[in-house]
């Protein structure tokens, strides 16, 4: 199967990571996880994107706040699909990494999922791969089930709860 | 090989859609145009979207506006990666759509692409359909190339002609 | 009397939800709590819209935060009036719950109310019941009056304590 | 049947109005159009509200710009559901009106829609009505049942236009 | 001399108030601190404003959070400038108690200031009286001067420290 | 009288300011119209608020967008009241220079209007200047009717023309 | 003289960047426009920073829109100071482009001008050159007074019109 | 050398600052640190920056928060290069410091940076020196190798710490 790279601009967005890496292990998905700056190393960041298929990679998955520009740096230098996870930050909320990370120009789209959702970016980064394996693809169902099944078992506790 | 769908919440967001149905067809991807609203045909937007594998389709990608939840309410109901494009409408100047489309909950992603983005949208569906597929992942690098040699032309052409 | 349904995305959002309640039980109107998510749990959360009005119920009231399209996804699929409770999250403080959850396109309104505001959707619900019901507007007033009476009397106590 | 009252501001209010007026018509609810203004006029729109309801009317309709004060001052004097809608002005592009009008402190609620959302004020008006008229539920039934064919003819049309 | 009024839209703005009575006392100006709301006891705010010019006020201001209408609408029935202090409340940040305020139509100007800002509203209520009164102008010189002072002394006590 | 100052800081935002100078003609109160800006004339700006008061200026109104310094660089150099007026610019619709005007510090306020509200400075700086003059007090409340009377009738007109 | 380098991201922002080329040939300082995208031309962008000092450059001015990542990437490869320029496109009126540019992480600077400002940047740039360049501070200087002369007959001329 | 000087509007301010303090100090450029308001020593703030240029400083960064008025009021007096840190306060989350500092009008650049962000400042400052200071350069180089190889060292630890 094809790996799954996680990068992150900074190593202090690793509690963030950290979710959605579980979700990798919950799935048996093959990954690594790497920190690469698209201001601090940015030549090691374009050689990854560069060289990522080549090593084994179907999807990069950048993680970064501020002027987050780490995941359209990666989707310049690949065809692979690259998803943008938007960190928050001490100042602005988030807003500042979600506009620099979805608002890409044409011909080099990122995949931006919701404010520091390292979990949402794992599961499609899964989904993609699970085109071509309809065994992920199971498991994915199977997890989509098992929300489903939770939220109703929530739903029925709490409107036994609750009534007038 | 699978089948993208465009589906839009309205018809009046086709503008947008026919710049990414000519990237479409650039690439020789099968696709399908379709108007579902979440709102207004939600138990059709919603069978289409369980049923979109068996039909062939391998990503949805979902356009609509103002509280953008078509890619969302697709996304609720398939394991294939849905692509949420965020459309500008009168007031606000699109960060209503975009809100609405990229801060999904945790287990439901929607792959969030920039306002108005319909051409990122459709190379990102490509994206995802090349890992399966090298014959459009070398169109995807071909169009890469082509994309850079035209920037660098203009680079030549306007550096010569501004220079003191 | 009919009842009220309050539906919530998340049982997160108990915290907010249970100050609502308290004012549905003051105003001793039957109601019940549910836990859907227009994103985990769509098919059972449109059920429940679909078939609220045969089960008694006369407004529904729906609270989700981020992307929140439960109030929208409710809406769609019943003419009883839904009130949209926008819930604040981590990020964004609460701007992404209050543009998805009121901006919706013409055809499906939601009643929307103030981010957290659980007690005024429950009054609000209130008010749509008391327009056939004169004993409930009755309570109404009353609560209005003694709203107005207990503010009357902090603006006495500060007043006589704050002089110059 | 109780009629609604549609308050505006301002008379440049009117041309979204006039939409929202086109659908009581077409429903056949009674209504009244006033021009009442919280800060030109605060004791007759304070009056309006206050004898509103001996008037006949059974939900009011205020629509207002910039500090958009009206809903909430007319729902600080009754106990109608008052529905507030934001209406776009020369700067910054509604979010002024929106604000002004949705985050109302607990004990006055103001049911608030889309800006300039003068079609969905009028339906959620008509929905609170039908609360206790199942001739005009019947009616909004139908409206839902036509907007959604509609919406289907259009899918089948565009479908068949955008195909590869 | 003729008296400031503090109006608070809820006794919970209590805190930010105290800092601007504060300046009021240094001043010598007289002042009294009520609890009027616009929309819990819009009667007793509106005749407060009505009547404020003949007890003898000179300057109103009004502290609200949230859709903060509680200046407007002591504006709306008074020719007394009205001071507007935007206070911050559990959700965005104050930016709808500002907008609230400061976005006033033609005819019915509120002086708005920062968000949380007592101490400039009462100060800004203090220049206004200094108009025709020579010695609380003395006064807003000599604190001038003093704010001056302080502020330069601190710039010796720290660039005596920080230098390299 | 006391004559009103209105700065502005390009003489770009004309086109506003006149509709502000109709208002102190109406009135018949004295003014002048100057062009300081508090980049590019600082010493100009500095040294006329310093002397404004010498000068017979009662109040001040500064006009400016983008980082709208002007009122504040004013109400730097004076105890006069200083009002400000943010202008809209090209891009940011107007925010930019509302929060570079509302958002003083402590000890220097500037009492700021809506976006553009030229007619409202004017209309508070008469409001100044009649707190100690009772004639002027009589035109604002003259004023005050005479719009509360075209309001009417215009709510007249409109509800006449309007009805179901 | 060193020579600045203007920097695009695409050549449609060129009208943008014609307004600073006329300030950088005002002041007879040398230059060349380029057209380099962070995503499109990732590695001659790179390359042109990391070279850029040794052709001559002493500072590299870079326009762009969106998530506009150009500046930063410039700035991750040399230590020429990088001025960045957020230029406006079709959607959020510049937010975007500005939040993308200004907030760097720490050790990767990049000047941030005004939305649109490619005037300002030029000038900066110059007075970064007039460091070591006591000719160029003069015509710098020559400029602020000529800025300031000009601005004052503005004043003159409207003051003389406008006045009561 | 030339000297940086560090001007702040409040000595609240000082704790960011230090950091940017920490930076000049590691690169041994000389530097004094200030206090002057742009609001409450307005002549001083002046005063300094018409007179920095002679009295050896080269750079000028301004650290202010809320209307953010001090690199705009100190950039209006000289023709050194000014750095604007916006800083953030109690309301907005920065937003408002970092529109006062970054919007200047044409003609009066300043060089801003992220929100807090005060080592970026410095770094930046010492860009500007080193471009007639290839020793100052070679330190920048040779921190930017060092930040390189720092990152470099963390992706390689985390890389080998998480993978599957």
């Amino acid at each position: 199967m094809k790996k799954v790279a996680i990068v992150m601009g900074s190593d202090s967005d690793l509690p963030i990571i950290e979710k959605g890496v579980a979700v990798l292990k919950d799935f048996g998905v093959p990954f690594e996880v790497l920190v690469y700056s698209a201001h601090r190393t940015p030549d090691e960041a374009g050689n990854f994107a560069s060289t990522a298929k080549e090593k084994g990679f179907g999807v990069i998955i950048a993680a970064a706040g501020m002027a987050a520009h780490l995941a359209g740096a990666l989707a310049a230098r690949t065809t692979l699909p690259v998803i943008g996870i938007p960190c928050k930050s001490s100042a602005l909320d988030g807003m500042d990494a979600l506009l620099s990370t979805v608002q890409m120009p044409s011909g080099v789209p990122v995949a931006t999922v919701a404010i520091n959702g390292a979990q949402n970016a794992c599961l499609l980064a899964i989904q993609m791969l699970a085109l071509s394996d309809s065994e992920l693809d199971k498991k994915l169902q199977a997890k989509k089930e098992s929300d489903r099944v939770k939220a109703l078992e929530k739903c029925k506790k709490i409107n036994e709860q609750f009534k007038n």
